[in-house]
């Protein structure tokens, strides 16, 4: 890794995010096969769609920039994956391994909110406002599946209350 | 990995995040030397005595709960830690590598975010409220050394704007 200037940093955390999102393109049908609740199945499902959109984002991002995107691989999002394929292979409660879906989906949701802010920011300090905005909004979409996900698991409005049942 | 109950999968995730405290422990202090910046040296610094704080906590729950704590490899951690490592061993600008530093590092607080958030949950709906407590403040702390590091990254009060001077 050079980190001669924030521009090459920049283009370094796009990489990794990028790679990031196409590893939760390949998770998502497994997390949504495995859930039990239709909410839940309904969430991966719909974060599934919004992964792609994401994806496109920053492929015009790098358009833009005339950078080459590829040659990184994303080892936490590595890790995050394994972690969730370990819940989809655990036998046990249905309610209960929903409630393990969610936990490990809100991880990967944390890791983009981070790395999405990251990359928004340095955006924004290079005056690429465009992919700035652009990040933003999935930033923002991020952190709105992140609380859907806690809506599902806590009870609420659209919930069927997986913590409450997996008790 | 056994999903049998709520209580299960509370204690697994405990372990995780006891395990992910753990590895943490080991990289700030590398972390801390690699960076130029003395708050941001400084804001590691104290994160690490947080983090000691935070694995007393998790130790106390272990004690109340009688059950045993190690076992379990946080493998999310490791990546992030791998990905932490690589930019501690990169060459480049001094206040590029602490910008590094930095989104490094808020990968690992939003990790520790979205954990501390599930295991708050899970111990409010299982009725350890004592527990529940002690897991919001390490979640209110993990927050605030997040924040505190968007502040030095981007120039606030205390700041000495990195990204400014990466550009």
């Amino acid at each position: 890794m050079q980190l001669s200037s924030l521009h090459n940093l920049y283009v370094e955390e796009l990489k990794d995010i990028r790679d990031a999102e196409q590893q939760i393109l390949k998770a998502l049908p497994k997390m949504a096969q495995a859930a039990s609740s239709p909410d839940l199945k309904k969430a991966f499902e719909g974060h599934l769609e919004q992964s792609r959109e994401h994806l496109s984002r920053l492929d015009r991002i790098f358009k833009e920039l005339g950078e080459g995107k590829n040659g990184t691989t994303c080892e936490a999002m590595a890790g995050l994956v394994k972690e969730g394929d370990e819940v989809i292979k655990a036998m046990g409660d249905a309610m209960v391994k929903d409630a393990a879906l969610i936990a490990a989906a809100q991880r990967v949701e944390h890791y983009e909110m981070a790395v999405y802010g990251t990359v928004r920011t340095f955006a924004r300090e290079l005056g690429y406002d465009e992919a700035a905005d652009l990040l933003q909004k999935t930033l923002d979409e991020e952190g709105a599946a992140d609380k859907k996900l806690t809506k599902i698991a806590e009870g609420g409005l659209l919930s069927t209350g997986i913590n409450q049942k997996a008790k």
